[in-house]
Order: C-alpha cells, then sequence, then structure tokens
C-alpha cells in the first residue's frame, strides 16, 4: 500500500513538472532544435529531483515533444508534439480499403485547402511551392524516390491555407498514405506531376476555384487508379 | 560506453517487445477491455526478463495502446491506439483563431462524412443515431452537458460513414473543438439541435445530397457564430 501510494505521487509530480517543461517551452517561444537547459539548471529551478526529471523528460519524448541526444542534452523536437501513428492507424488493417479510406479523406480535405491557400500564399511561398514541385517532378522523370516530395509538397500547400489544423492534419494523413501505397506504374506518376504543376499555377495565380478543382482531380485520379488495381 | 551501449540494447529489446505484443493483440483478435496473460506468462513465452517487459508495457501505454490496472492486471486501452492530443494541439496557441480553424477543418470534411453515411448506414445504425440526436436534444433543453453527446453524435455519424480514417479523425477533432470552445448562448444551442434533427432525417431516408448539405449548414452556422462573437 505504502509503495502504491509512492509511486503515486511520483506520477504526479512527473506529471507536473512535465507541464512545467511545456510552459517553459511556451514562454521561452523555443523552437525546433533549442536546447533545454541541463539538469542541474532544471532540477533547481523546478525545485525536484533527478529522477522526476527523467521520468518527465522520457514522457515528453514520447510524446514527440523533447529528444534526447545522449552525451548532448535535450531538445525540442520538431515533431512539434504530433505523436507517431496519430490516427491509430496500427490497429486497421493495412489493405487497400485503408488505401482507399485515406485517399476518400484527403478528397475531402485537400481541395479546400488549395483553395484556401491560392486566398492566402504569399510571393515567397508561391516561389517555394514552386521549387517543390520542380523536385517532385525531376524525381518522378529521373526514377527516383519523389514520395518524400511529393509529401512535403502537399504538407507545404497546407501551410499555406493559414489554418493550424490543415498544417498538422495534411503530413498526418499523407504520410499515413506512403505506408499504405502500392507500387504505381510510370504514367500514373507523369499525371500526378502534371497536376502539381496545375495545382502551383492555380495557387500563383490566386485562383481558389480553379486550386480546389486541380487538386479535387489529381485525387480522384489517386482514387480511381486505386479502384482500377483492386482485387 | 559500456552503459550507453546497455543502455541502447535495451531499447532495442523494449521496442521488440512492444511489436511483439501488438502482434499479439492483433493475431489473437484482442478487443478493448480484454486482458493481457500475465507477467510471468509473458515473459517466458517472449524469452524476456520483467524489466524489458515493464518497459514495453510502459511505452504501449503511452501510446494508449495498453492500460495498467494496478493490482489486477494490463489489459487492452478503448483509446484504440489515439494518442492524447494527436494534432499537437499543445503547440497551437489555444485563441478563437484555433476554435475557427477547427471549424473549417471540420467543414472539409464533415459535409463528405454525412453523405458517405447516408449511403452506408444501416437501419440498426439509423436507429442508435436518433437516439443520439435524442440524447443532444434533451440535454440542450434542460440545460445539462449537452457536449458529450454533441461530440458522439458527430462520431456516429463518422462511424456510420465506414470509413476508418473519419472513423478514428473526427472524435480526435471533435474533441479539440470541446476544448477550445467558449460558451454559447441557448439560441445557438437550439439551431445546433435543429441542425442534427435534419442531419439525422436526410441519412434515415438515405438522401446524400441532403446530409451533405445539412452538415455544411451545422458547421457554417459554428462558423458564423464564432466570427460573429470575435474580438
Amino acid at each position: 500500500m505504502a509503495d502504491l501510494l509512492k509511486s503515486t505521487v511520483k506520477i504526479t509530480r512527473s506529471q507536473e513538472t512535465a507541464d512545467a517543461l511545456i510552459s517553459l517551452i511556451l514562454s521561452r517561444n523555443m523552437k525546433a532544435g533549442d536546447r533545454l537547459p541541463n539538469e542541474q539548471t532544471l532540477c533547481e529551478a523546478l525545485n525536484i529531483g533527478r529522477g522526476t526529471l527523467r521520468e518527465a523528460v522520457k514522457q515528453l519524448s514520447s510524446r514527440n515533444i523533447l529528444e534526447v541526444h545522449q552525451g548532448s542534452g535535450t531538445y525540442v523536437s520538431d515533431k512539434r508534439g504530433i505523436p507517431s501513428d496519430p490516427l491509430g492507424v496500427t490497429f486497421l488493417k493495412n489493405n487497400k480499403k485503408l488505401a482507399l479510406d485515406l485517399i476518400e479523406a484527403r478528397l475531402a480535405l485537400e481541395p479546400q485547402i488549395a483553395m484556401l491557400a491560392a486566398e492566402n500564399a504569399t510571393e515567397e511561398d508561391i516561389a517555394h511551392m514552386i521549387e517543390l514541385r520542380d523536385l517532385h517532378k525531376e524525381a518522378i522523370y529521373s526514377g527516383g524516390n519523389y514520395q518524400d516530395v511529393d509529401t512535403q509538397f502537399h504538407a507545404y500547400v497546407a501551410q499555406c491555407s493559414g489554418n493550424a489544423i490543415f498544417t498538422n492534419l495534411v503530413p498526418i494523413i499523407a504520410s499515413s498514405v506512403q505506408v499504405s501505397t502500392t507500387i504505381v506504374d510510370m504514367e500514373y506518376r507523369k499525371i500526378s506531376a502534371r497536376c502539381h504543376h496545375l495545382i502551383t499555377e492555380c495557387i500563383a495565380r490566386h485562383d481558389g476555384l480553379g486550386a480546389y478543382n486541380a487538386m479535387l482531380t489529381h485525387l480522384n485520379v489517386s482514387r480511381e487508379y486505386f479502384i482500377s488495381k483492386e482485387d
């Protein structure tokens, strides 16, 4: 019984410490890659023991808020607190139905996102989007790995929407798609590159309806492709 | 150095053990609330020590896959591996902009979801949806807590869509909305009850376009309400 109580108290303290560390990161406006003060400084500042601090750091690492680099220190993670497998895909059977469900989710979200990006993208945003579009096209025509830059392109369009939820949601869904994607043929990849081209053009001329329709067409091509490959 | 190596090996082993436990849950088709075999049985079956097992269980608990009930055992969590704060909302400033961003995300997703629910809902699904609709209305007219059943209603519509990604995504977004929701007045709540009524009617008559438009109207009322309350 004494042991149980002790363990409960410890959990509460490490939880409080975790909350205090989050407040520290927010109040100091710390960014991804910034290093936390060292153990001794933190223990003294928060008036806690090393065990409690380490428990809190472990918890925040598993939440992708912090990253411990052995021998160097503890850093703010570039995953911005977005956990691995946020959609609980581990417990969905990873089959063609799931790939299609993911495309349907993207079909619901991304045309609207492209429309908002057309409304809100700055000249600088557009210049970077064109770079990503070109990298994607080059990767496809050279037969290289195009999936990472594909995800980056869609994530960047979401970032340009100015909506924080879309910005966090699209990389989550796009990376789940990668996991579930089967090998696609060259013709499909080239169509994909052309779609990215058209989406970028529409956003560049701040044409919301055009961007909406271009994104819808792009994802609907994926949907039809997956349905045609079924069975 | 020896210590560092030892710690790396231990992390790998507990990671392997965590993967083995996930395989166990999936292969035995274990459901939320099912109890895992006891420590001794698992350690013998997986040929590992108690320390490694406990580390793996801790990791899976923080991923909301398992739940440890002190003195009783380790159970499959009803959170189905969906982590807390999947959208990384901790690091978004929780202001009116965030509330509006959440409504925009729901406006992109939920009309399509309602349309799919109208296509796919069974008679049993519809009966349960009507129950949730009535509970929501009662809660509003009696001045009770209507938010939980509001979230349940939207989550259930998503479940009826038959899309696993929507099913997992809507509770995540809907619960984030609760966190960011300011107090809304009685007239708004009554409109909300009428919207739930119309959405349910459309789904019950398998009217996809009607369900799409009813959900869009419902969420657009929220969007206009938040904009009118701004500043």
